[in-house]
């Protein structure tokens, strides 16, 4: 059924417009990169960058709720939270106001293969920065009325979660792509985890889990490395004394998608719908290509499904489609939300443009159109000092040795058979469809 | 009750850091700055800043949902819709593709008082985004088969904004604090009124709006100021033929803030506090007192409100203080999300806080504390290419004279004694209290 992104003429913008184009590539905007393994096994990677007066410092930590136990489950989102909330040296007002004090941003995030904790300030105040972060990662003391606090504190986060359609819809696509594996489970805990949850496994938890050879520092912009170095060889030693538990963990379960729908009934306006597939771990070569297919797709205003949904039906606000990615495996979604009645008719909207995409694949505007629009959000991406920070930690600890040239390298020798290999080989299983929201019983939706 | 924020020894941060700052000021990352008016009325205002690759474009029009007649309610918002739809020259998906296929964005927000479209992609692409984006405010279709679907879609959008607690609760704030006059509807409009609303009735208010001596272009970045004068000229021509209604618009009605509780029931599982008084207009000189006021109280994890709900009594995952300034009016908010259960507590500890704020002021401590977070969080603010360009533009659109380096001296030169009398004049009225979520009908709420 749908044509190209760009209908009727041949090259309607190069008409339209005077084109001026210079070539600017990824390495223009890269910086010093430096990266060094302290005694302990601390690795540290910095980017020195011009023109910047920020300083940006991430913690890199391995764990994330992957890895938790039943009884542990939502630990690490724990700690993270009662990582802040003191040291023999500073309390945890302390802790927040040294950072903010000169208008510096001082958080941290858990996911599930990594816990991350994170600052940016200018660069005057560097050394402040290293010095409360390797204090609240190694010294913290979480102590018992704490902890008790800080359970509330999430219990709260969790009714947060459960009042966001997207979050709840997420996490039960995750329940049936990935269960029963680790990666099945919310971040976050359950309610009775959290309620059940002892603060001294916690604090065993950490000792086991936050070792110098599992984590990695970031730092970019107005860096300097040797200094940081130095900074940082107490938190190596102290970190490196830490040991892995003796007994391996257990085995984890392989995970066993389940396709169909699934439906969690809450008394919202509108539907909110997550439509998900298997899609590639986060070191197959093929997400360059997987790139290109879901930026066609969803990747903004002139992708098929929200020119398709959106701009020609009115359909919805807004339709997009996203990947991710784990160590071992991965999703690729398409969301949106809409009034209930109107759900039937964006899945076979949904269906149509997939069931093109499988026969004739994309098109070569389509594919050039794609490798332009990720060329330039890259570059543009990386003018924020911050993203190289981000960038560097996590790549560092997930062992990709790829750079950003490299990638965009990849994106540009992406073919049109490419596309359409991969399409076959992840869209034609059945997908998952979980959707929250108001659901009368009688409801039937057919997937295509 | 509350002690300063940095608790028991005077410096424990200075004993732990090496201090090491260098001045730096507003004026480093300020670039070159030059403004035109262009014959018809346009003013364009660009800011070309070295080292960077990017180009910000923002064309900030003067019209928003106070000038809306109740016919006419949401009808700023849905042209911001209707402009993207095409052009005699440019489909809705050719207006996209023109800007995503080189990685830029494109979008658009609606506010009260001002519509701002706005672009960031390479500066090898900038022609293009002038181009397409004066043609979209200039030569809209607006066909009445992509209003109709458009309505649709700004039905779905409102659906969205109804299952966001905080969107419910701000909106029921700004009822009860501006009600009746302009400020007092959402900007969105209602479901009445979009359903009723007349193609043609929008695009009259669209040829009577959107007109050349009403609208601000802004730009930053790799900018060439000469060059953008010259392709705005065919915009400032085409928009300076439209002329403003010959009848002056009706005589706004005057707010009249109306104090207490006000509840919306929804079944979600926290319920959403907003507590607001009226706070100060845009260009209102006490705003830097008011700055520092709002940093000390909520501006944080450092803050005392924060400190008080959450560090110490774990009530809450969050709780922020901010202002909000239109041209002759302003609200001053203390939100959070908490278990029903918990809605009376926190309002008493917030209370206990205020009452300690308003006998006493603020601390010292906590004046250098928020000078300093002020001054940072400015200046790494203005590390971001497209904050120039967002910032010029309003500033220029609402006549604020201040520069940034004026604004931060204004904040510099606030006293202790500033802060007091300031706080007395606002948080000494009765709030309004604005709740959206779970409500037992015999639940009691004493605001103190």
């Amino acid at each position: 059924m749908t044509g190209p992104v760009i209908r009727g003429r041949s090259h309607p913008v190069r008409r339209f417009f005077t084109i001026n184009r210079t070539v600017l590539s990824a390495d223009d905007l890269a910086g010093d990169l430096r990266r060094t393994t302290l005694p302990g096994g601390l690795r540290v990677v910095s980017e020195s960058l011009s023109h910047t007066a920020a300083f940006n410092l991430g913690f890199f930590v391995g764990v994330g709720s992957r890895r938790e136990s039943r009884a542990l489950h939502g630990a690490s989102h724990m700690l993270e939270h009662v990582l802040f909330k003191g040291t023999p040296r500073l309390s945890a007002e302390e802790i927040s106001a040294s950072i903010e004090g000169v208008g510096g941003d001082l958080n941290a995030y858990t996911a599930k293969e990594h816990t991350c904790f994170y600052a940016r300030l200018l660069a005057e105040d560097a050394d402040r920065a290293v010095a409360v972060m390797s204090d609240m990662l190694a010294h913290s003391l979480i102590e018992p009325q704490h902890f008790s606090s800080e359970r509330t504190v999430v219990l709260e986060e969790i009714a947060m979660g459960n009042d966001d359609p997207g979050d709840v819809a997420h996490d039960l696509s995750a329940q049936r792509l990935y269960g029963p594996s680790g990666l099945a489970k919310p971040v976050i805990g359950s309610v009775e985890s959290i309620r059940a949850m002892d603060r001294d496994a916690v604090v065993e938890y950490w000792l086991a889990q936050y070792r110098a050879d599992d984590i990695v520092v970031s730092a970019s912009g107005a860096v300097d490395h040797d200094r940081l170095l130095e900074q940082l060889a107490p938190l190596d030693l102290a970190l490196s004394r830490r040991r892995a538990p003796a007994t391996a963990a257990d085995e984890e379960a392989a995970a066993v998608p389940e396709p169909g729908l699934v439906v969690q009934t809450r008394d919202f306006e509108q539907l909110e719908a997550v439509m998900s597939w298997p899609g590639l771990a986060l070191l197959d070569p093929r997400r360059a290509i997987l790139d290109v297919l879901v930026t066609v797709l969803g990747g903004g205003m002139s992708a098929r499904l929200f020119v398709e949904v959106r701009e020609k039906r009115g359909l919805t606000y807004s339709i997009d489609a996203s990947e991710i990615a784990y160590s071992d495996a991965g999703q690729v979604s398409i969301e949106w939300a809409c009034a209930p009645e109107r759900l039937q008719q964006i899945v076979d909207v949904v269906r149509e443009v997939l069931d093109d995409v499988l026969a004739h694949g994309i098109t070569a505007n389509e594919l050039a159109q794609a490798k332009g629009q990720i060329r330039g959000q890259t570059l543009l991406g990386l003018e924020s000092p911050s993203a190289h920070m981000s960038r560097n930690g996590r790549t560092v600890l997930q062992d990709d040795p790829r750079t950003v040239g490299e990638m965009l390298a990849a994106v540009e020798a992406v073919t049109l058979e490419d596309v359409h290999t991969l399409t076959r080989e992840l869209f034609s299983a059945e997908p998952t469809l979980a959707v929250v929201g108001p659901w009368d019983e009688d409801r039937q939706v057919s997937l295509g």
